[in-house]
């Protein structure tokens, strides 16, 4: 059977054939996917943030909670022969962590800070990003989600993306419930908020004309205010808005303050039109974004857990998608990786191991030629050679 | 609502209750899990052998592949509403790896090395062991099986255990093919065989009574033969066999001698009658236990992969369950834990994380009350808080 044979053998292609959207990952990506992860986590966990692990699968009810309910048609159903009820592939880990926070840490004192990492499946790829089971690693801080802990969950965030080589980093910070109080704070109807918040997430300026005088200069506004998020502040500041819309630019005013002193290299954006795909979000939503990649790299914000009484407590958060991460992180160094001939004492290859080095000791007999010696760590990828008792490079 | 209420109210015991045999993994079980992982994965890696990461779940025939097949019935399946196929959740990650091998990285230079971590489920947890979701750890050598082989993939399993905290490993080894193999030098046919193995893996020494005297001798002496491995090989020797069988003996003993020589401190035992649970096994077979916790912590051992041309490939192979293991573990120190008041500048902290301290910062004013910020730093479980430019301890 020749090579193209083999791999048109229907076998071949039965063993070697994975769904759409699922794939195996190789050496080196696997491992510096794993490794990324470890890093990142370790900074969460380094400001206090306590890993908690959900298993994968639960029943459907408890993956379907509060604002989780959007990504029903996107979970994976399973039957539990055992319970036979309907269980779930979960699509996201936050609904997870937060249903640990409210039941059983319920009593761990607050704030509580949790981190987590793991895999999550969706039934349907996107057509811009068609992997179906991706690696996603966040942290949480419930019972309190204020000012301050706005500002520490960034920071652990841009630290996190920061220590894994990502570079050019920017926020962009969004405030979801801001038009609906403004629309609130100038009287407008469901009818009419509905049609401004559609809008201004279409970026829609023709659709504003259509608004009363008062009502457009203040939507344009605040459409072309998104940008810079100092010169955005400025703007809505301006605007001098009453009641509940007013807070929201303190808030925000005094979290870009914060973070531009904090992290002068980082771009600040703001987009106070958006409140598409922040929905469940109380309050600032942000996403980091990098110069080198397209597309987020990460996103958080602010939301809230139920308790079973029916009370609430509020918490913010930061979760990334490592396939995106992983675009943007430069390519590490090889491992320096040296090849001990199976006549070389267990002893060296122990001293290179304990010097940090991956060895890879021979099988067999080179019959003491260091040509196949050679041939033999070159075609296993090594970088060097251990021969006569010395570290060669190949 | 009272504490007791809360707890048996039905929508907090809907948002708590999981499947039977799965559970959240808490602080700080799960990053110990995690960290052993970690560990384990660096050792492995540190031998060469480098990390592939298959999907969580795949095409129902691909986890069905050869011997796996018998996890058929262990299996949770799924539909796949894009290729409206029936897909599986992976029961085990060793047909993962085989599929890789023979497939994506069929022309990779051998031996391939290969290592992975990852969850794995099951429809049925036993009841010993209930639980349904498991992380796998472990290693393959592919496309080379011999002594020295053998004696790599034991020496890494040992030196991932040990480097976990595991202390008092003992060595248990079988040679599946080893009771066929004498079966087929003594003559006896398939019906005898077939008693003879019931017999043997049951150490039903009554039933061995019905046999004629030869075979009756030669299959007392292997089943008393179990236990201490120098011993087991001076008997099996003594016993003089013809043929295959020889073949066994002499590729058992070499093994023993080079694990007691370059392991003295581990136990090595020999069960030279046993051949269930290593069916798909066509030589040596392994399983590693530690004094300190009851059942196996790992096993491992040679099979065959398969080419789509037919032809096959030998490896041998290791993998751990982290719940056995992690019942095995010695509990760490726990980390120190510093907590920087609110007032506190940002470098502090900083510093301390640099020199590897975890570090909570207050979110809120502690009104300058030293009272107050101990208070706090205790209930987050600090061990120490940054009071007048010092680190106290708690």
């Amino acid at each position: 059977m020749t090579q193209k044979d083999a791999y048109t053998d229907p076998h071949y292609a039965k063993q070697a054939l994975l769904p759409e959207g699922l794939r195996d990952h190789l050496p080196p990506y696997a491992e510096l996917e794993a490794e990324t992860v470890h890093s990142v986590m370790g900074v969460f966990q380094s400001y206090g943030y306590e890993r908690v692990s959900p298993p994968l699968v639960e029943f459907e009810d408890s993956l379907l909670i509060g604002p989780a309910a959007k990504n029903s048609d996107n979970m994976f159903r399973l039957m539990d022969p055992e319970s036979r009820k309907v269980m779930a592939l979960r699509s996201d880990m936050t609904t997870q962590i937060a249903r640990i926070a409210s039941t059983r840490l319920k009593e761990h004192p607050r704030p509580l800070r949790l981190a987590y990492s793991g895999n999550v499946l969706r039934v349907k790829g996107s057509q811009i990003r068609p992997t179906r089971q991706f690696c996603q690693a966040g942290f949480e801080l419930i019972g309190d989600s204020g000012i301050q802990a706005q500002i520490e969950v960034i920071r652990v965030a841009i630290e996190g993306l920061t220590q894994v080589g990502l570079k050019d980093l920017s926020v962009d910070l969004t405030i979801a419930p801001f038009v609906p109080a403004v629309c609130a704070d100038l009287g407008l109807d469901q009818v009419k908020t509905a049609y401004v918040r559609a809008a201004l997430d279409a970026r829609d300026v023709g659709a504003l004309q259509e608004l009363p005088t008062r009502e457009r200069k203040v939507f344009e506004a605040i459409l072309q205010s998104a940008g810079d998020a100092q010169e955005a502040v400025h703007t809505l500041k301006a605007l001098a808005f009453e009641g509940e819309s007013v807070m929201y630019v303190i808030e925000l005013a005094r979290l870009v303050e914060a973070l531009a002193l904090e992290f002068p290299s980082v771009a600040l954006t703001v987009d106070p039109g958006e409140s598409h795909g922040f929905d469940y979000k109380i309050g600032v939503g942000f996403a980091l974004f990098s110069k080198s990649v397209h597309g987020e790299l990460g996103r958080g914000g602010r939301y809230q857990t139920s308790f079973a009484d029916g009370s609430h407590e509020s918490a913010i958060g930061f979760s990334m998608y490592l396939d995106r991460v992983m675009n943007a992180i430069p390519v590490p160094e090889a491992k320096r990786k040296v090849y001990v001939p199976h006549s070389v004492s267990q002893d060296v290859a122990k001293n290179y191991r304990l010097e940090g080095w991956c060895v890879i000791q021979g099988l067999t007999d080179e019959d003491n030629s260091l040509i196949r010696a050679q041939e033999i760590a070159a075609s296993l990828g090594c970088s060097h050679i251990h021969s006569n008792g010395e570290c060669v490079a190949l």
